[in-house]
């Protein structure tokens, strides 16, 4: 399986689809491409309609490949062809609640996703919108009540795709410096001091390529 | 079971949760709530985090009800618990590649959304920016590739939660007068001489709520 993805200091959909196979250590060769160059989109448009990231290529079967070009839908495809359906909760209750969780994160949280970008590497102090101030309240009220269903676990106990959705808000919390309360900020330790994501940090770093656009807000 | 909905005559996330109900049989009491109105939120604020619709409440088990406030997440949930997966296509490579196309609609086509607002009743003119043009271009594609896979048929071949994704697009696409290719007028056709979207359309036109923010375009 192939898994195309941005660069690491900024893509946050690349981060969400990859994190499935690294949390599981699913075997995938990662084909890194350059945010918005034309490389990036010279080798996307052969193999999707959309020529976003991350794509999934499985050459699963002889004739045709499996190729998967968005994020839940290959966290959904992985999880139903190689993990056997504990990627999300048991219980029916817990996953419609879980579905509903990673879906508000596919669709929806603009203002935050436009206003403080993933940038990995850096510290910054943004100015936020009403609109970006109420995203974060949201997250940080879901993240709490779920610490307080299952403490010190993930936000469903065992570690789903939900997790997947919500690590690179973990992540543009702490380039921000947003204030969290208590539960949440212990969940957003625990998603940054996971082994996967230290190993994405690290190769986050390891890029020195600059995406302007993703570049927001003032140095601290 | 029941389905919080919007005002039919515009709410086209309330019609893709519904429309799974309507296609499939299902027994749902709909409880429709005025878009934006004060009466909207207080209702909605008591059951979902997010105050949207659809929004749906399964009433199944003894101590806890099942709510799932996303149209994905009910549409997932629905073929899950009542239709033992038809919902999707069964291969597994159509369905990887059917859930790619139903979250394209789900986390996208923003500017097909903001200036082409569902509008059941209305026949309008809009001027469209490239980006909304683009998304067009795209989903004329998309069908017109699905109807040459599959003619006269559903996206898939057998009706699936991609064609609950597309349905509000079909009707947009008549409101604003959008010359398609002709495979892809043809599944529009399809789609809005289904039996399900004619009960929608009639629903729809007995309503007479104004909503100002999705009245675009001059009319024709
Ligand atoms: N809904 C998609 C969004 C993917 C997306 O927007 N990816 C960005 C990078 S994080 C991208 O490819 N941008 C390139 C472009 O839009 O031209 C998903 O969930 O995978
Ligand atoms: N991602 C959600 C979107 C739902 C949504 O935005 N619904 C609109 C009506 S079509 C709504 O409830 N708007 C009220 C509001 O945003 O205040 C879904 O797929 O269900």
């Amino acid at each position: 399986m192939q898994l195309y993805i941005g660069n690491q200091n900024y893509s946050s959909w690349s981060l969400r689809g990859w994190l499935i196979f690294a949390q599981h250590d699913l075997k995938i060769e990662v084909i890194k491409l350059p945010l918005f160059k034309p490389e990036f989109y010279r080798t996307l448009e052969k193999i999707t309609p959309t020529a976003k990231v991350p794509t999934l290529v499985d050459k699963q079967v002889e004739d045709e490949d499996v190729v998967v070009w968005d994020s839940l839908a290959i966290l959904e495809y992985i999880n139903e062809q190689y993990l056997e359906g504990s990627a999300w909760p048991t219980d029916p209750r817990q996953k419609a609640k879980a579905r509903a969780i990673a879906c508000e994160m596919h669709s929806g949280f603009t203002a935050l996703r436009n206003e403080m970008p993933m940038n990995c590497r850096a510290t910054r102090h943004v100015e936020l919108s009403q609109n970006a101030l109420n995203d974060i309240a949201r997250i940080d009220q879901m993240w709490s009540q779920q610490m307080n269903d299952y403490p010190d676990e993930w936000l469903f106990g065992e570690w789903s795709i939900v997790d997947a959705m919500y690590a690179p808000i973990a992540l543009r919390f702490q380039t921000y410096q947003i204030p969290l309360s208590d539960l949440a900020r212990q969940y957003q330790q625990k998603v940054i001091t996971s082994p996967a994501i230290q190993r994405w940090l690290y190769e986050a770093s390891l890029e020195s390529d600059i995406v302007e656009e993703d570049e927001a807000g003032e140095a601290i």
